[in-house]
């Protein structure tokens, strides 16, 4: 007998577990498409010197590798970008610019497994490649606003940035050929706090305590977007390519706006860099006012190429990614997730075998009409049946015997409440137990 | 530069084939759940000993496998089974019985790439474990029929057959120990015909021409279904175990039409047994009518026993799978597939850049009525916005300039027909849009 067991960092996903990552999958779908966003997959493998070929060596030493059956040394993919990178190359002469893509899909990286990481998740990603527009810019922010909105949630911030801006104050201080390791340590300003992100400029950038002051007061600025606003022209220097860094910024902020996203939910806040090195225009983050330590469920930003690695095409491009296990988890720390095994609200009971057609018939009826339902598979106790229903988190329970069936009636229960009600039945005539169903079902309950 | 290329028998989904993909999942999804069919979801990657418990040699043989960092012999999943079997033996505890469970998710096989075939492939698989209830294979057939009716078939045949009904045949005429032999030769019945399976049968499996016109007459029965039950017991000798096979068989054929399967979809056909030997009750074929020769487009079975090699455990269970590729292929040559590479219907054009912030309120507006849509991202000129917009199959282009916006109208251009209209449109009275474009989308154009 082989002993059954997943691989370290890997997991198996139960009902009441997948149900929810199901419906907040389809529920991205649903906001990408209402935006133009089209959808489209890639190889789980790829030829490893596509993947290799921008990663960091952290990234690298984390690729699932081998060598296939015809001696390819293959790995999987390890994020999105890269297989995107790949695709865009190869495919956008036949796809036109400008390129709008979703793309949901499992990687892997075979990093030490720790609380909250695994070697197999999943990014949910969408981006517009092709384009230096700003409109492409605003998008991301309405996107991310419907996508959160959607799911569910009303208090979170979209943090926005140019990172155009900080790049033009470092040259203003003099500090341009610094700036990777200066955004660097910025980056953990909310994480680390003023003084240690200062300590650390000085020695891992070489810069004056007074530059790393001047930094630190701009990405410190706060207050609501305006004010922010108003307040970087003066401390940037106000240079021409300042100005422009801050229009493009500002224009974003506006533009969201006019596309309907509520002024208090975008902040403009300078400070926010992102590590990865490739982004050069706008940034995005997003938290949640009610769990803000889960850090951002939503993050991105404009590149200046793709697929340089793979194409002479100049394609630039903007996007963001989705955290789906970080919004499931923090749904579930806020208590937002149904705790339910199955996807049917109503549990038919077969306890009369000698009325399992008017079972089955009764099943059909009411998933004609729109109503999901299991019909129990044994026609055991009805306590066993009534066990597993509510075990499973069945809404309500339709129990008919010989009785019943004669009377033309049906008993329905609300599980929650245990209050049942007998409702007139026949095949012909379901239209009364269909509406009684269906007002349970619209209530709290 | 590195070549954009993908591997040998992998495939990128653009666009114009990941929509119909993506909603052909869904649509099994909803269909699943409708029945109470729970998500399920397991690691790509498992133990190597795992995966090669059960299988034949051949699906050893094509497993990606590889070491990982760990020194693990792992292996890629190569179907759904294997991992449901690991699954249901380390969680049925949890889980319950009956476990009704549907699991959509790619598998790989490194065999040698063919028309049609692929090394990734996903599988879309629905079963219903811990029972051995006719009330579970009853559903398999209503789950298939409501699979393809909502897929958009009309004209298919669901084919049922109980391969107890051929063994109990086997038995009476003597031939029970080489019933393996004989069921895989008849499964080619449809393919290479009468003659050339019952010489092979003769051959492989060592039994008379007389036997093997037996067994043939058997699978030759044919006509509507209660004709094919009521000839059964005369040919299958009548003996009490043939009897029980025969009830069950049209038990099931009974119950689907209670569960308002149209009895013309369904097909009693006693000559499928399908290959894989550990089918052991009811077999599942279905076939488009419009399109036979592209074979079974939902197939499945009842097992006996389903984690043996996992568990003590005795699990015998019931399901089916559903052809994703296959059926893609049908629709494909069918012409049921549109043809678009945008999941939006609606195209807002953008040429007037002192508008911006117009043309980002009226998506805002419109997709708040639940109308999909895309603004083009640059202010170029119209021809080119209509070019992309016609390239990727958008059904309606709304363009407003300066003296639109100044008159308090936009025009709406059906892109099939040419046809143009003015529509009175403001940020705050938009109904009269919202239903011209509901209007022209409902039709067929």
């Amino acid at each position: 007998m082989i002993k059954p067991r997943t691989l370290s960092g890997f997991r198996d996903y139960l009902p009441s577990v997948m149900i929810p990552r199901e419906r907040l999958m389809e529920t991205a779908r649903g906001v990408f498409r209402s935006f133009g966003f089209a959808p489209i997959d890639t190889p789980t493998l790829e030829y490893l010197e596509i993947l290799t070929g921008k990663g960091s060596d952290e990234t690298d030493r984390q690729i699932y590798r081998f060598e296939d059956n015809g001696g390819r040394s293959v790995g999987m993919r390890f994020d999105l970008t890269v297989p995107l990178a790949r695709f865009a190359a190869q495919h956008i002469s036949e796809l036109g610019t400008p390129f709008k893509r979703y793309h949901i899909a499992p990687v892997w990286r075979g990093e030490r497994p720790q609380a909250g990481r695994y070697r197999e998740f999943v990014q949910c990603d969408f981006d517009t490649i092709g384009t230096e527009s700003v409109m492409a810019d605003i998008e991301v922010v309405a996107v991310i606003n419907r996508l959160l909105e959607s799911i569910g949630f009303d208090a979170f911030q979209i943090s926005i940035n140019n990172r155009a801006v900080l790049t033009e104050l470092l040259r203003h201080l003099d500090l341009a050929d610094k700036s990777v390791a200066v955004l660097r340590s910025l980056d953990k300003l909310a994480k680390i706090g003023r003084e240690r992100v200062a300590s650390e400029m000085c020695e891992t950038a070489d810069i004056t305590p007074g530059q790393a002051d001047n930094v630190l007061r701009l990405a410190e600025l706060s207050g609501d977007a305006e004010s922010v606003l108003d307040a970087l022209p003066g401390i940037t220097g106000g240079g021409e390519e300042a100005i422009g860094a801050i229009n493009r910024l500002s224009d974003v902020y506006r533009g969201a706006l006019a596309a309907e996203v509520p002024p208090h939910r975008i902040k403009v806040d300078v400070s926010i860099a992102r590590g990865l090195d490739y982004y050069t225009g706008m940034i995005f983050e997003t938290t949640l006012n009610d769990l803000p330590s889960i850090g951002s469920v939503c993050s991105g930003g404009r590149y200046d190429n793709l697929a340089g690695l793979y194409t002479k095409q100049h394609l630039p491009g903007i996007g963001a990614s989705l955290g789906l296990d970080r919004l499931l988890a923090a749904m579930e720390q806020l208590e937002l997730l149904p705790d339910a095994a199955t996807p049917a609200p109503v549990f038919i009971a077969y306890f009369d075998p000698q009325h399992r057609d008017d079972y089955l018939r009764l099943s059909a009826r009411l998933r004609a009409s729109g109503i999901a339902n299991e019909v129990y598979t044994d026609a055991k106790k009805l306590g066993v049946q009534l066990k597993y229903a509510d075990a499973h988190g069945f809404r309500i329970a339709v129990i008919a015997g010989g009785n019943e069936w004669a009377a033309g009636n049906v008993q329905v229960k609300t599980l929650a409440t245990k209050e049942s009600a007998e409702i007139p039945y026949s095949h012909d005539q379901s239209g009364e137990l269909v509406s009684c169903l269906e007002r349970i079902l619209a209530s709290d309950l």
